[in-house]
Formats: structure tokens, C-alpha cells, sequence
């Protein structure tokens, strides 16, 4: 595996092992989570992985949250991590893409974590760049490593994730969260069910996979599922949903508690955050006892420890 | 010692701990400053000290200063430091500091050094936080990790704390600085004298302790004093205090060669930085003999480092 | 050395002994370049070089190639680096450059990195710092490492500095690169060609070397050349010299195929990024055979690694 360019790609096979991996660099934490920690030992023995190599976090939309993820999993492991913020770079000076890259792969990194808002753009640099590339995000493509956390933490908590109903929920077809996971899911064998207002879903659904489901309403798509992953909804875009305030869409697609009665009873509640607390997501859910969005971001340091061993070894 | 939260609720035994403890961390410098340095081998060791533990600095306001000494401070011990600055941050999205807080810390975040411009913020998140919290600025309520560098390099100088008289001058009510000092000056037996404009005097001085006293005249405070610690005066708040210009302010509060001439002859003069040069400060003064301004930097870092070793081990 | 403040001031064998040093810092990629990678462990050992010392990227304008390339040099000899990005600094609270640099330097920074808009800044520091000052670009004066590493970049391709004949093309007036080089080069012994718009060209620049020729054609000064080093083009600037647009530039001063051929068949292309495609440089030139601007990048880092190693030591 030189590239992590997205899901799409992946064997099932590519996949578990790589959430196999990941395990190995789960810190301790106190109370614990549904994954065992490793032991100290190995967490410290892990900081030699990629000691002199060099990672890039080259970031054209700014992020914090993924961004620090994938610095202290550089960190973790040891690596000089560099962060460049595409506003201070030279790109604002004119130069492509490609040039800034191939610059910064020239000062020698090995790989680049790249988020960008043009779909491809990853794919596009690694037909050129030597460095190993990591899609830590493009437009509305796909997001892979979210997808890794979520189905670690999927694992972490429910044992597997074959034969799983995983109902994704919001705006899914500007989300490349939604369009990662479906594809994750769906070749582990989990049943993906979506659902948004008409106007969010993705016009051909069934390229996600065989196992996709499209629902127009939430209680039916809720209904005996596993796991129910909800999507930060845009302001801006509710107007495109004939949706005239966030209030509506909270009674529209909304994760509250009565919702949730229809999941099974050990359903867990994922987001990938930030939370649109009171809107996609009420703050009795988000809090509850059934949320494991803390556990996705634990988990995303450990599984982007994983990818970037993987590519650079 | 869980978290670095104020002065307040410090012994005098804790705080002469981590004073102790900070005299470990003095790098060599040319020329000598009052502290004497740690052996080169004792500080090559100290890195280790945090191995593998991880640090956040986030920076809801922007300060380089204490920023890079935190920083320096953490990568002095080992650790992986990570800088977050608030405006990058999802907070810009609507997310909660808590919420952002409990996402950095998901990460394996062992300490969170905390600037914020709402008084008792670091004290909110220690509630609900699993993270050790250093309170690097709070609104006007503490700046703790100040006040210990300002006691350590007060120490360094003439030996003692107790039994001192210190002059702070300058916006008394609006500024963290003067509070975490005066608190800590009074602890380990200090005379405080507090001075500066009416309007900028706090309405209730004598919960700083007791041995606080309030002066209007500047001249009647530094009568005899051991230490003159000037504050940076903000020109916004000049028209509140009845003055029209920073040139009445600097005859009228500012430190100059007569004033100072008022004060024990081996007092000293300090500033938490940056310096209005001519307002608060004299240049004569800023630059002279009795400055021991850099010298407060060079003990932020040692001070710093106390305080990241103590909360994290 | 105790600062590296610009190439006026060095000897022949003072560059001569950095371009050496530097050699030991390059590490292996795929294609190979002119200059012969050092071996892995002797890479990493290299890693212990400067642990324990701080270096502080200080930079007045934003320049993220040139930062990048330091913090990397910096990571790869062990040091701590930190950047500080003057827009976030004390600067803009009025603080004098003195100042904030004298406040750096009391927090333990050993050498200290500036990249400064006005001549001589690095200079004024020196005079008032302890900490190695290290000149990253100041003003239109100088810019000593991109000479340096540009010297690497040519004598690991053609083997020696002397006897060689270089163009340097564009607005040379005011270009700290252009000044840098044609110091350097003159003082190893190569020939140095200037050329560019007459309101661009240096007033006396004979001060730059006894070896410096003046060329209004840009196909006079290229012919037999050995190395054809290209600026980037201001667009501002090109009202100054009597040009309506981009394109006329590119006819008189940029380079294509047809002006290559008057060089020597092995000539070297050389720019110091970032590249204005179509207007200095053609495509093809810049992506074609003899374009070393790739190598640039790369020598910049060992270069830098070779300063930071030679003013700590």
C-alpha cells in the first residue's frame, strides 16, 4: 500500500488489516474504552516506527481537529511532522498544485496528508508525487481515514461489523464521510441504510455498494439498526432542502431519544463532529450513554498511526 | 497536584515546591542571570522526563510569548507538543469549549495549557475534563504561571520573598497578572502595594489578602519598596481612567529615573512584557541595571516546565 | 561562524567548507540527483547533532517554502524548533524588533532564524543578540542560504563553481537572490551575467563583484552560458519597466527552447520558485531535462542543516 487515496480501492482483506493494526497504538485512557489499550511499552517501543522520516500535513481547507489527529499520530510514532496551512503557502501566490507539492515532496517528506476541497485532487498527486500520499479529505469524495475510525470503533464496541444495519444520516451527498463509510461498510458486509431529505441524497445510490438502502424517512431507516451515524448539517444548504430553519430539520431528521427507541437497544450513536448540538443531534444523545463519538476520536489518532506506518514501511 | 488552575488554592509549601523544582530546569546563558544553571548533562536528561506524554496549547487569545514558552517548556521535557490556535479551531464552526476540550483530550492529550478570554474557564473544564489543565490566562480573573515567574525571578535576585515590599502599578482591576501576584506575594509574606488610576483599582483589594494596601499616589507606594513591577497600560482604557493621553498617563503612573530613585537602591524592576517603551516604562529604566525583565522570560520557561512535570506525573 | 548574515563576508573556503558540509545531509530519493545521498545510519546519527538546542523560525513575511526548509534542517539535526509568525507576534502590539527578539532569546534559543522586510535587519540583531542569527531573506539586501544552496545544486551537477558562466535574468534591482548569488559566484570564481528590463538592472554593479557583466539582451547573455538562473517576475513591478503585460515580458526575459539553444547543450536552468509559469519560464523548460529547480529545493534543506550545525557548534 504506498497511497491511502480512499476506501474505493480497498480489499475487504486491505481493510481489517489495517484495523488490526491500529490497535497496537491505543493509549490508555481512564474510564476505558471498548478497545483494550496496548501496553505502555509498546506505545513508547512505537515511537522508533518512523524515526527520520517526515510527514507533511498539507492542509487547503483548514480542519483542526484532522489535522492535530494526524500530527500527534506522526508524533506518536516518532516522525518530524510539518504542518502547512494552504492560505500561508505559495499556492496564494499563484503556483499549482502540483508545484507546491512537488516542492515540499523535494524537501524531502515522505509522505503528504493532503486535504483539499477538489474531489481527486489526491489521486491526481499521486500519479505524480513520489512521496506517499494520504487523503485526509477531498470536496466531496471521500474521507477514508473517518471511515477507518468509524468502522474501528463499530468493532471496538460491537465485536464485528458483518451483518450490522448502519443507518448514516443528513445531507449524504455532499458528504464524503457518508460516501466512505458506505463503501467500508458495505465490503465488511454491513447493511448501509441512508437517509436525508430527497433533495441531500445521492442520485444513484447503488454505486456505494450492494448492500446501500435509501429511505425517505428516519424512523423507518432507524428502525432495528446497529449503529446510527448522524452528519453535521449545513446551514447554508437547508434553503436547497425546503427546509426554512434548523428547527424543521430537527423534526425532520433529527437524532432525539424517542428516535432512538426504534434502534436496537444497544445501538450506538456516532458522529463525526463537530456537533450541531440541538439540530442533527439532541444533547441528552450526544452525551448519553449510547454516544461513542469521544471513542471515534480516540480511535482516528490510533488508525491514522495504523495508515501511516503502513504506507511508509 | 492534578491542574495548574490560580494561585489561589496554592499553599505557600506548593508554591516554594515548584519554585524548587523550576531551579532544575535554568539553562546555561552568557552573561549569568541570578539563577544559577542546571548542569548541561541534568538538563539533557530532563528530556525524557515527559516522553510520550502529549501537551495541547490552546490559544483561544493570541499570545506568542507565553505560547512559545509553554511550548519550549514541553519539548524541553519530551514531550509532543501541539499549538492550537482558537480561530483555527472549530469553535469558529459553533462547537462548545467543552466540546472542543473533550475532543483534544479524546486524542490522548495528558495536559491542556488553557489561554481563554473568559475568567474561570480552566476551572469549568477541570470539572469535566479528564486532561491535567494549566490555566495560562484566564480573562482578568489569574495568570498563575506569571506570578511564579515573577516570585522565582524575585528569588533568584535577593534570596527571599518574605518580608518584601512590591509595588505593582498599573491597571490593577482588569489584569490577571496583578491578581495571581498579589495572591502569591501575599502567601509567601509579602508587602503588596497596589497602585495606578482610581478607576483601574480593584473595589475590593483586601480579598487578595491581607497584606495588600492601596496607594493614589505612585511615589508614596515605591517609598522604600524592594520591587517595582510596572504593567502594560492599554490606550483603550485611558478615556476610563480621565486621562487624555499615554504622556499624562507616563507623568502620572510611568517609571522613571526619580520615581525609581525612591525605592531601596538594590530594587528591582519588572514587566510582564510586551513594554509600552515611555509610557509605563521608562527606555533609561527598561534597559538599565535594575531591569530584570529578560531575566523574568529565561524563568518563564524553567517555571514552566515545574508545572508541566508536576501535573503530569 | 557565529551568524550566517549573508554571503559579504564570507571567504571562498568559509562557502567552500558549508557546500561540503552539506553534502553529509542529503538523503537518498529515487531518481538519484547530482548529488550522492548520505548513508541512512549516518543520517540518523546526524539526528543527535543538535539536541538539546532550540531554533526559532522568526519570520517577518510569510514564506512557507523557506520556513519549511529550516524547521526541516532544524527536525533532522534533533533541535527543537518553533515557529513564530510575526502577524501573531508582539510586533503588531508595538513592540520593537529588539525587543521581541531579546524575548526569544530569554526563553533558551540558540540560533534564531529571521526572515525580515527591511535590509540589515538580521545585522542590527546580531549586533544586540547572544543567540546565532541566521539572515532567511531581509529586504532586497540578501538571502545567503538560497545562494548556497544554489551553489550545491550546481557544483553536484557540473562539478565545480569556477570557471563557469552564469545568468541571472529579471528584475535584479530588487532581488536579495540575485545579489546573494552573484556574490557567491563571483567569489568562487565563476562569471556573472545580469540581465533584465533597464529599470531592473543594479545602478553600480560593479559592487557586486569584479566578475559581474551587464546584458540588456537576454540572448546575448545567454549565449555559451553554463547556468541559466531565472527570478520571478513581479507583476507590480512591470509598470516600472515599460511593460503592459506578462506576455511582453515573456518575449524579452523569459525563457524558452529557442533562448536555451544559445546556452551550452549541458546548461543548467535554475529558479528559486515560486515558478510564474508562461512568464519567466516556459512549461517546458521548467519540466524539461536541464530544469535542476527540483535539486533546488532538495540542497535546501542540507544546506540549511550544514548552517544551523556550523553556528551551534
Amino acid at each position: 500500500m504506498r497511497h491511502l487515496l480512499g476506501i474505493d480501492g480497498l480489499s475487504a482483506n486491505d481493510i481489517t488489516s489495517l484495523l488490526d493494526e491500529a490497535t497496537r497504538y491505543v493509549r490508555p485512557r481512564d474510564p476505558p474504552s471498548g478497545a483494550a489499550p496496548s501496553p505502555e511499552a509498546s506505545l513508547l517501543a512505537a515511537r522508533g516506527t518512523l524515526r527520520g522520516k517526515t510527514i507533511l500535513n498539507v492542509f487547503f481547507e483548514s480542519s483542526t481537529r484532522t489535522r492535530t489527529s494526524f500530527e500527534l499520530a506522526g508524533k506518536r510514532l516518532g516522525a518530524d511532522v510539518v504542518n502547512i496551512a494552504a492560505s500561508s503557502s505559495s499556492v496564494t501566490k499563484g503556483e499549482t498544485l502540483l508545484d507546491t507539492v512537488r516542492n515540499l515532496e523535494a524537501m524531502g517528506s515522505d509522505a503528504i496528508v493532503l486535504r483539499h476541497p477538489a474531489s481527486g485532487a489526491p489521486h491526481f498527486l499521486a500519479a505524480h508525487a513520489r512521496a506517499a500520499i494520504v487523503n485526509a479529505g477531498d470536496g466531496s469524495h471521500e474521507h477514508p481515514t473517518q471511515a477507518l475510525l468509524d468502522a474501528f470503533t463499530i468493532r471496538a464496541r460491537l465485536g464485528k461489523l458483518d451483518g450490522l444495519a448502519v443507518v448514516i444520516c443528513g445531507d449524504i451527498m455532499h458528504s464524503r464521510v457518508a460516501r466512505s463509510n458506505a463503501l467500508l461498510l458495505g465490503a465488511l458486509g454491513s447493511e448501509v441504510r441512508l437517509c436525508g431529505p430527497r433533495t441531500m441524497m445521492p442520485r444513484e445510490p447503488h454505486v456505494l455498494g450492494p448492500t446501500v438502502r435509501v429511505f425517505d424517512r428516519f424512523d423507518d431507516a432507524i428502525e432495528g439498526s446497529d449503529v446510527v451515524m448522524m452528519l453535521r448539517i449545513q446551514n447554508e444548504r437547508l434553503a436547497g432542502a425546503m427546509m426554512a430553519t434548523t428547527r424543521e430539520y430537527a423534526r425532520t431528521f433529527g437524532l432525539n431519544e424517542r428516535r432512538l427507541r426504534l434502534a436496537k437497544p444497544e445501538a450506538l450513536v456516532m458522529h463525526p463532529g463537530p456537533i450541531n448540538r440541538g439540530v442533527e443531534l439532541d444533547n441528552v444523545i450526544a452525551d448519553g450513554p449510547r454516544s461513542v463519538i469521544l471513542e471515534q476520536v480516540e480511535a482516528g489518532v490510533a488508525v491514522r498511526c495504523a495508515v501511516l506506518a503502513r504506507v511508509l514501511q
